[in-house]
């Protein structure tokens, strides 16, 4: 068979030209898009006159029922029909006739694809930040039903300041709030409409793109055609915003693998969300957190796979940029896949909240708010980080806790301590006292949540 | 000289790991955010009366020094001083002696590094944005000086359909436009105040985080505080929104010098943007745009490097989180060269209206105003394209173009072709004919000028 | 059903977790290895008297099969299994019983996917080189029949020299020879035997690792058990290949994509290599070097998502290491498939010698030759290429070449010029001239095509 | 001033076009190649009768006091000068006069740049080797002073087997010879000699480009003279080989990082070698591997920088290729200056033996040796793993651990326990048991210990 496009060809496609070519079997993936716009040019065409609308009629009718036959998996997909355009148009032939030839006025598939592509990521745009929300709110609820757990706080995986676990679970509920931001920003530029560019130059044809725009639900028409089929922004823009929400996730995963691990003991994972060894038998993996965490490198690894396509492409549309569909694909299955999981492995994690608490007792936690102390009897803060540097010192040295210092022993290092020194050194109560905006404390934890709960729930 | 911080510790730093870990050689740049901020974290401590105001008076004017002997070059940087903050701690107590010691009350170098780097993207991005309408600018008046020429719009480097230059370079100015949104959405996330997030969980004084923002000029106030002190994200998203704009650059620059080259003959850069060989006395090389799209090598680097970084950390601040500034000041830099030298360099191009006209002559860029010309005579779009693909093929057979076919020999492929076929195969009318929304049409070019005029001007 | 490592386990794994963790989807790609592997193992037990040799019979047998049924496409798949190794020992216990639970002693999954990832990249390498092979072998023929074409050579896309097409292409074979060499370097370290390292700390059966390396044809055993489950530099630095690589291909395909353009016209890709354009009916356009080009994207983007993957895993086996298997396989079948067809379609090239040729008459190419001239005159390099740069400014005012310059004229620049300047001014001659070692001169290139033919044939 | 190159143009380069094309405040760190290659090219020039012997000595003369200069200091570098070949030729000529004008007969800057890189280069790689190798002799004189310290293996960061620490540091001596090992191969494709491909096509001028290569030690002569001025292999390997070092680095400083932790425990890093908190008194953080584990992403983000700068780039040299040189000397120096403080924080270290033991007690690290027990006394070992998988949970519920199970107990699981049990389930016997080659028992450490002495000292 010659291709649709063969008339001044003398020679057929080479067979290793259909295979390397072909994106069929990856792009059938948007036929719904693909026939939807179809169907709004269409009906776009005949109000403007420029095919009568019984043809317009028949060309709908059948491609709604290409889309049953490729729903019912009853679409005979072949190699040679190089892409989901041509598969369509071609079956439309098969069963019209014809008429299947007017369909193809006014557009190319330049503009075509670049439609259907942003009626696929609108939808997965949409059902990712769903996703998102969802795990936010698991999250939410952890923190809220666990607002008694402390541990300790973490910097440079050193323990540091006593903190709310709700608190830190917080963090993370920010970031991805963010992302949904980022995604939504991201939405705006991907809701424009680029149908009736054509080739790359527009069209003679007296066509209506806002109409055509209407009727897909687009907010904006894409003000340049040569723009239109070759920009492909839009993609990396979604690209570029889950690599930042898939190192999120791998920060999470992280933690989940160092918070299982023997030593720190902090949560259990339930045996329905670990796997174990075919040579040790005594061992229960964090295998999913460790996907996760290893999935960031093929969201990253897609970014910059589309970001190289697309480095020095002169304009318009160049064949290269079929290759921006395969990145997308994955990096949408993978990014929803490891949401649906990680939301759903929380629901099997065993918070350990005495071993959380008593990883808070060594460490010198409270050196901090020692310090503070000091300075509220007047000395400077760095005086103050001074004095208890060597007090830490000194711990060390004896082997004891700051809090297990007697007041004498406080004294020789500084004599303004006094007995209420023993307040500032009471592990829930330093949680308590971090009470500035945006802080640990239990009633700036709980009003945040509220915040959180409004715009979730 | 102990480190500030070195209470505990019984031994000095090494000189070694002094100059491993050291930034102050690159985070210096950072000075004037570093005392802004100082000045108004002080301002607040004496308004929520944690300090004195007479020695917070002495603070802001020693401060206020400080940034003029920086300015001045008098300012003597050690890499003893790790970074700008102790720097600038130091040199403030050897100003204004111990009370100096209070400027560090209620904060850690973790919410501060983050306070410096988003005042300082926020200036950043400011600039950079007009860096581009500037550009912007300078590509719509060449777009309206030059809306007579006409050249070969192209898919896959291949002639296509014939198009205004006017119109090419809107295309340009509508890439450049998303990459402008992109910043303003990204800049809403890098304006939020994380002073008072302090090591990580907030703070025992009474703080007022949002006198801060008000002081900086900043619209939102953290809301979690370990979240703030770890989260780079305001930098990726300002990253990858320059991984994007740099792919902008380096397709117009891959432009630029295809069309600079000698079969091209498109344009001609000027002397004064150009460099000659060493050793071959004829050349003449487009320099500028072949390093501006080759600096999209390390706009894209720098992105992924801070991507790396960032992969599975646990919360919170890292002294992984130092190597987000290298990067992120290469970005900038370039970006920003790369802008200001791209709208001087279209200063100095020379449009060949000629040669530009003359490539549009052959390669039969008229072949779909034909096919659309017997869709309006009752051909479906598929069948007229085939019939044009046999004419075109014939033309290559006898070495003709479509517009020096006679009418007869046109007949023989279809004779619905008559006399008005002429006004269809004439090379500008081909351009005035595109005249749908985004076309290539003057008239519809004029349009968008003026609206991208309002925008712009 | 419980899964094989089940035994401590109190719940069964979750669908989604089954789903989520699964490798067996991509990684049934290695059966071949893993029974090889699997046997190799079986009859070291044996020999070793580990197992008794009629039940390693036995499982050899069953093996043997198994791989039967996987090639006729008889073998059931299922999600349960997890991996390839399950999925084989699982159908091995339901073909012999109970001694297939004898195949997994003293080794481990950790140990059996290393053996089975090195098995397959050597006989993939072995592979590729031979597809390169090939392909210099097509460039080389090119050469050998091209011997009189002459072409500019050019710098900054600007036309710098004369040169033989033949030249330009040897340039392509010596790039791919130093492919060839890092692959083979690469080959070396993936020639490593890691089975028997087990888990990760090696074994307490009295295995014999050097026998199972001598059955299965590797010609080292992996020296520290610990680095050889948790290594994957052999799939790093083939990974890192074949970036190099295919960013060799990227820059044949823009220049095949350059030349094919109208404005160069310096090839014609055969109809049967090229497509057309949905619209366009006069579209032929050179889809498959554009592709090429582009799949430069996934290659860069595969070895940067493995590298995004190791970096920062602790010791040893983390289940992170799953996510090399799908870049690697993508890596491999995409650059196969490249070489492949672009080896195919350099048979599929006209080379229009008299464009080529035409190209050189305009752009002052001589201009060295001529600088050379002086200074085989007498005049130092510098001032002879001061005056030569003044001649072409002469040129271009008066719209001339160098060749077309009368003695007179060029006496004006300098007096030194003589009547023997014509033979300088020869084309065909410069090409001649350019005799030093490794250049363009057809003596010269002759030589070299000697040696690759010895290399290569 | 004009350029050297300046004859043909009527306009002096623009000073901003200067300032974005100059290269001199990099490449200045080659003068030594630069000069060393200039003497070799003029003792060349002069061997052949190119220029005469005398004039051969003054610019020799020259160009060694003007070496003299730059390392004293005084040498005047200036933006004007472009980059090093520029302004040591300019120099020349103000210190030798019109003589100077003749160094640069039958070479290009093209040529010249691709040797200066690769003795630069060629230096470097010689002198990471020897970075590395003293790493390894540092690891190495760990591994043989602890030979008695015992911790658990991990994988998924669980407890898995108990290794020694010194088999555990040797898995890193492995991938650091590796490492060498890609080095060297890297290594000659970098010491190929490509002076005198001039331009792109080779001189006219009757050259010895063996001499040169002979006079600068190189034990090879670039065949392909198109070949040499554009390719940047050699740099994009060395990249790719750095990538994997670094992340070899990011590996063991996350488990630094993790091991200094206090829930850990197992290595306590010197004062010298941590730093401070400003804020919170008692910190102490391991910087140094945190710093090093995240300079792998300007290391990946080097080699990614490149890597797109080459893509699509058509022959021969092109400007993108300046952009070569700032990511190579970042990770030069970046990977010289982790290697070096790598080395010297492991003599800061202190192992915490008695953690490392304690911490094999909990975690069932020898079930896989109760299961190969089972398999002695004629178990399957799959049967054997299941049965062993139970008394780890039968464990769990009682909380006891194997070791402390009584013989009944275990006889309840499996009658064929027998009193000879107690053996297998010795922590330090167990290690001694995985004698197989590579395995973890001090006998085969100690004797991979005596291959590594061989081979590093």
């Amino acid at each position: 068979m010659t291709k649709i496009w063969g008339g001044r060809f003398n020679k057929k496609t080479a067979k290793i030209v259909e295979e390397f070519t072909a994106s069929i079997h990856f792009d059938k993936r948007l036929f719904k898009q693909d026939i939807a716009g179809s169907i709004a040019h269409v009906k776009m065409l005949s109000k403007q006159g420029i095919i009568p609308s019984e043809e317009a009629e028949k060309i709908i009718q059948g491609l709604k029922e290409i889309e049953i036959e490729i729903r019912q998996g009853q679409f005979p997909f072949d190699i040679k029909d190089e892409d989901i355009h041509m598969a369509i148009e071609k079956r439309l032939q098969e069963k019209i006739g014809q008429i299947a030839a007017k369909l193809h006025t006014a557009r190319s598939r330049n503009d075509q694809i670049a439609l259907d592509m942003r009626l696929y990521l609108k939808e997965e745009i949409e059902q990712i930040i769903k996703y998102i929300q969802t795990f936010q709110i698991t999250l939410l609820n952890v923190a809220q039903s666990h607002m008694d757990v402390i541990l300790p706080g973490y910097t440079h995986l050193q323990r540091a300041q006593p903190v709310l676990l709700s608190h830190h679970l917080l963090a993370y509920i920010e970031m991805f709030k963010r992302d949904i931001e980022r995604l939504k920003a991201c939405y705006q530029r991907v809701d424009v409409m680029p149908l009736g560019s054509a080739a790359l130059a527009g069209t003679t044809f007296p066509i209506d793109r806002h109409y055509v725009a209407k009727l897909l639900g687009f907010s904006q028409v894409s003000p340049n055609s040569m723009d239109a089929v070759s920009d492909r922004d839009f993609i990396l823009e979604f690209l570029a915003n889950a690599t930042i929400l898939s190192m999120h996730l791998s920060r999470m995963s992280e933690e989940l693998i160092i918070w299982s691990s023997q030593e720190f003991g902090f949560i259990e994972i339930g045996d329905a969300f670990c796997t174990g060894s075919s040579i040790m038998p005594q061992k229960k993996n964090p295998d999913v957190a460790e996907l996760i965490r290893a999935k960031t490198g093929r969201i990253y690894g897609n970014f910059f796979s589309l970001l190289t396509v697309m480095k020095g492409l002169p304009l318009t549309y160049n064949r290269d940029l079929q290759e921006d569909k395969e990145p997308l694909f994955d990096t949408i299955d993978t990014i929803k896949s490891a949401l649906k999981i990680i939301a759903e492995l929380w629901k099997n994690i065993e918070i350990k909240r005495e071993n959380m608490f008593d990883a808070t007792k060594k460490g010198f936690l409270l050196a901090t708010d020692l310090a503070d102390y000091l300075v509220t009897k007047g000395l400077a803060f760095r005086e103050a980080h001074k004095k208890v540097g060597e007090m830490v010192k000194y711990c060390q040295k004896v082997g004891k806790e700051l809090e297990t210092l007697s007041l004498e022993e406080m004294k020789r290092f500084c004599p303004l301590i006094e007995e209420d020194i023993k307040e500032f050194l009471d592990m829930t109560k330093a949680v308590f006292r971090r009470n500035s905006y945006g802080g640990t404390s239990p009633e700036e934890v709980r009003r945040q949540i509220e915040v959180l709960k409004k715009e979730l729930l």
